[in-house]
């Protein structure tokens, strides 16, 4: 097992990392909670719930089985998962554990930062993508109008990365999560790059997974410890996903994942970089790790980039109107720096352009 | 002017108390937002909103105006700000300003802090009861089990008291608001106590009130310094709201105010301490206080003690399904108890009908 320490503004938290620990979870929780709800999905809770369940009484823990997908970060399903932790009794000396991906780790985080003012939960991720949104404290659900646009900052008390969890995941899936980890070893240095750069995600084998992971995690645990409220490096891990999160946003959550759009949102950001410091930095090899891991990168032939730009433009990381985007000087050295939409509409014409082109090669 | 600095963990924050703040609004504010929401009901909406709107161009401010009452603290209204904030272009630089009283500071404190994870408000209260609710940074909505039930602990940037909108309330208004600042007094020293024992509500001198106010806040204040996220010595501003808040929640919100129902809530909890500690310590002066300032001490007549229990039992300060009271054990000296149901039945039936045969003399 390995261990990463995280220091919060409000207190210090564990991640661990490791085989089986879905299994050894009980042995994990310190304090006597007086009631459990685990939030877990349709999926997951077919394979991986009861594994949790069997630690625990059918009185003390209540589970909330939620629809696959990004959909059910919804108003709706916040305020009925209350209503189903205020029948079943949980107070404020009660815990919430995330058994899922980010959309379970999101809602159930969000629920537990606002039930009764706040009460601790659990990550217990269950995807690669995941180990993004479970460290840090990012909890949200989506409004109609833009993802994630109503939430806290609520770090959890407990990250348990059981890895066994991540052997049943599709392809699909793996690909979503690599395009974080990449994202965090563009923000660390080229060594680190390279590591990630090796990997071939239909194929990586199971000490390479753990290394990778590890690696991403200490990155992202390393820039939340600095700035906690993303008030200032911590946006820096948003570097893919001013054109990510439109990309979704515009196709719908579901069409391609968030990683793979992140993937083609990373490429773009190292396009603006090159065009807006004049030089290379590592568009071709990206662009070719990208086609040999399958990202989906033709999907730019059904985007069109004025409804990408509207997108953008109520993205809450912008602020005075502009369009904020994370570039690259080098790698390692992110950057924040805004953009008229005019501009950002160019960039990514002549992005979309050489992007099919590309393609067709 | 008066000035109290409060420290909370995230930042500290000024509460101005004085006469015409409403007018000077923007010169408190030292931030360059970049657009601010204006939240307050329709009655103060009437009386107030253009003094502090002439300040800003339609451009800058956004004025949401909600019905007056407890039931504006819902998940519907909550969302649908959420709505207008993101059409109106509230970003994360942006400010909210609750103009009104405690529903409106509770509900725009609770959407400031989760608005794009959080951004920044001010209080300008417009009760004497939102002294209360203003300072210490708790925000919450109601869910249609429980009050308060969806919330957290989120502090403004800055609480401006215009004392001047005190002089439009109704004496029930000044009632109400009075209840907490007895209670404050109640939790500090007795001499603080003799002070607002001597108010009679229906006719305070300017000066008085000011002073009154004052007392209360500073209480509330060092509490909530000391205790900002309720673990320990903030519970103890719960003091009569165990039967306060279940007398509202079965009266269903709005038949009598909040802090007519914590009177007599304070009213009981001096009850069950002089019982449970075997010793006078307030009760024949605290009931003369509430007959001679007309608190509905009569609505006893119309309330079922088991209702009062049920509603006690899915309060959100229960722990491990006891419910919880703050006692007396003397002036100042305030202590949590866990009572089981049936103890509490018995007290609440005692209660009632001491008070029965007290209002009939």
């Amino acid at each position: 097992m390995r261990t990463i320490d995280v220091q919060a503004s409000s207190h210090d938290y564990s991640i661990h990392i490791g085989s089986g620990l879905r299994l050894a979870l009980k042995s994990y929780i310190s304090m006597d909670y007086s009631k459990i709800l685990i939030m877990t999905d349709e999926n997951v809770a077919n394979i991986y719930l009861d594994d949790v369940l069997g630690q625990f009484s059918e009185k003390e823990i209540l589970k909330v089985i939620i629809p696959a997908g990004e959909s059910s970060k919804s108003i709706e399903i916040f305020y009925s998962t209350h209503t189903k932790a205020i029948e079943f009794g949980l107070d404020r000396s009660s815990l919430i554990i995330a058994l899922g991906g980010g959309v379970v780790g999101d809602l159930a985080g969000f629920i537990a930062s606002t039930y009764m003012r706040g009460i601790d939960y659990i990550q217990m991720p269950t995807t690669i993508l995941a180990h993004d949104s479970s460290v840090g404290g990012k909890v949200a659900i989506n409004h109609e109008l833009g993802k994630n646009l109503i939430g806290s900052f609520y770090p959890p008390k407990l990250v348990l990365y059981d890895i066994d969890t991540l052997h049943t995941l599709p392809t699909r899936e793996i690909r979503s999560g690599y395009a974080e980890i990449i994202k965090e070893a563009m923000l660390a240095k080229q060594s680190n790059l390279n590591e990630i750069l090796s990997t071939t995600i239909s194929d990586i084998p199971n000490e390479k997974l753990m290394q990778d992971l590890e690696l991403g995690i200490k990155i992202k645990a390393a820039i939340v410890e600095e700035d906690e409220k993303e008030r200032g490096t911590r946006k820096h891990l948003n570097l893919g996903h001013t054109l990510g999160h439109a990309i979704e946003a515009v196709l719908g959550y579901g069409k391609i994942t968030h990683g793979e759009a992140v993937g083609i949102g990373l490429l773009f950001a190292v396009y603006v970089s090159e065009k807006y410091f004049s030089k290379k930095i590592l568009f071709s090899q990206l662009l070719s790790w990208l086609k040999k891991n399958h990202y989906p990168l033709n999907i730019v032939n059904s985007l069109t980039p004025t409804a990408l730009v509207d997108k953008m433009k109520t993205d809450k990381k912008n602020v005075h109107n502009k369009i904020h985007m994370v570039l690259l000087e080098a790698i390692g050295q992110p950057t924040v720096h805004s953009f008229e939409d005019n501009k950002i509409l160019d960039y990514i014409q002549s992005f979309f352009d050489m992007v099919k082109e590309e393609m067709m090669n």
